[in-house]
């Protein structure tokens, strides 16, 4: 959980002047009352560093993993009422990767598609006439393809099978249990179901399946291509969306931009190349876009500083 | 959960004379207290049935899904010398599907392969001296394939996919909303995570995906067939187990007995017949094994008395 107090350094400008940190903000992870109270804590944290009073705050951008349902939206918006904020603006992680763009290209549009992935996966279309379209986001039993989560189940499914005799061993099936920590492999069972957060715990093996791929291990390679085309796919799906409703997902010279963020995205550059390449490549996408321009955006905290800071210049 | 009293019809015969029903027994998902009110339940309304006195009950085989980890088993006896008992075996739902096959052919080994595919899916190998090899049962979300839940997930996250614009629709995504009784598939999301018992509930679709494979969908045979697979893997891998180990897992004249339980094998004569193909296929199986024999056992409950039965037979 990242809060940002906007810096008042001019029109244009999105830098943000204090970056805190506290723990989870989403609210279908930790609840509302935690989720709220560690926003509370990470506000308070900013507001300090960038000596800024609450009644100084002319607009906050609140963008929390969890908030694109109406319900949770409107549960943090009555949250940031009785905080006395009324100058607001509630939307997801997502929503502040498109317009991060924007800050870095000088373009004024937020089009184009922002992909997440980290423990889960999630892909935002953005038309040109400002309109939503939604790709992945399911969450772990749903899907979740090409997501942290869906790359550590299946080190952990090639590792039991590896145990059973189904498969012969592998780099990953070596390194596995070594970075998990347990010496006896059977001890995955109460690894995995013991723990409130298995969820969390699966998608943090994510790294140890990059890690085998990079000694050429062929099982973690494929695992790592097949979610990366999966990523691709999610990406794609967005713009067939686009056309089918005749909306325009690219800017006006044709130019898909593809923001990426989430740890696997950021941290791991040949997964993203990978995924901006089936994109790039996909026959659907050669057919309706000149170009597809990617994005790594390292911080969204600039996005919803820019989002914040628009609320405060009044549209012409 | 069925109990079963001992029918003394005399030497050789596991016709059980009553059967009774209660609650799950199964220690890992309903805890223990649950799972021995149920127990004792089903043996008190057994004993009623067959008019037999707890003093008159010369011997007792407890098999439970959930009995195979040491400490369950513990729990489990320790239990049954409170209730009186002191013959008694506890052993799982699959250690009771060999014996129950030794009952119908009348050959005197338990040897060959227990397959059980229902909610999750395991396979117990038993070899020629008794010893016990075990493929898959690893749960929900490290294994598990060919499970009725492995079906219901794929069904879900084709359904996710087709409604995102990645696949297009299928006779699968167009009959399961109306077969989980929702309007709206965005009620997907609610209706899986909401639960408790989302791995049941997901299990629970398995039937669906049979039905949209019986009018021809492609996308639900794929499943099937790849499920199917997946299971007959498993079987083959107790075989690549045993002969590592220089073990015997087929009949002394070279037979492989592979003796099927759970809904889906029981239930799923298609399905069955092509893991049973599978494995019969297997290169490694037609270089180790003569012919494989498939059972499907109706009622455990056969096995299980035979159990019983042979604890008041002294071996000679």
């Amino acid at each position: 959980m990242i809060a940002t107090t906007q810096a008042d350094e001019g029109p244009g400008s999105s830098k943000p002047c204090a970056v805190s940190e506290a723990g989870p903000g989403n609210l279908r992870s930790v609840g509302l009352e935690e989720a709220v109270a560690n926003v509370q804590a990470s506000i308070e944290q900013a507001a300090e560093i960038a000596q800024v009073q609450q009644e100084d705050v002319s607009a906050v951008c609140l963008a929390a993993a969890g908030a694109g349902r109406q319900s949770e939206k409107e549960q943090l918006e009555s949250y940031l009422l009785q905080l006395g904020y009324s100058n607001f603006i509630v939307c997801t992680d997502a929503d502040v990767l498109l317009p991060a763009v924007s800050t870095q290209t000088g373009c004024e549009h937020n089009t184009g598609i922002a992909l997440i992935a980290g423990t889960g996966s999630i892909a935002i279309g953005c038309t040109l006439d400002g309109q939503k379209l939604r790709s992945g986001g399911w969450g772990y039993l749903l899907g979740d393809h090409g997501s942290g989560y869906a790359l550590g189940q299946a080190a952990l499914a090639d590792i039991t099978q590896v145990i059973d005799l189904v498969k012969p061993p592998s780099r990953l099936s070596e390194i596995l249990p070594k970075r998990i920590g347990i010496s006896d492999v059977q001890e995955i069972i109460p690894w995995c179901y013991s723990a409130n957060d298995a969820r969390e715990k699966i998608a943090g093996l994510a790294p140890v399946v990059f890690e085998a791929a990079e000694s050429n291990c062929p099982v973690a390679r494929q695992i790592i291509e097949e979610n990366a085309a999966k990523l691709a796919s999610t990406c794609v799906a967005l713009l067939r969306q686009a056309v089918g409703r005749h909306l325009q997902l690219t800017e006006q010279d044709g130019r898909l931009i593809l923001a990426c963020s989430g740890s696997l995205l950021t941290q791991q550059p040949d997964y993203r190349d990978a995924v901006v390449r089936g994109v790039a490549q996909d026959s659907f996408v050669v057919q309706h876009v000149r170009e597809v321009s990617p994005h790594t955006v390292v911080s969204p905290v600039v996005g919803a500083v820019e989002l914040a800071r628009r609320l405060c210049t009044p549209v012409e």
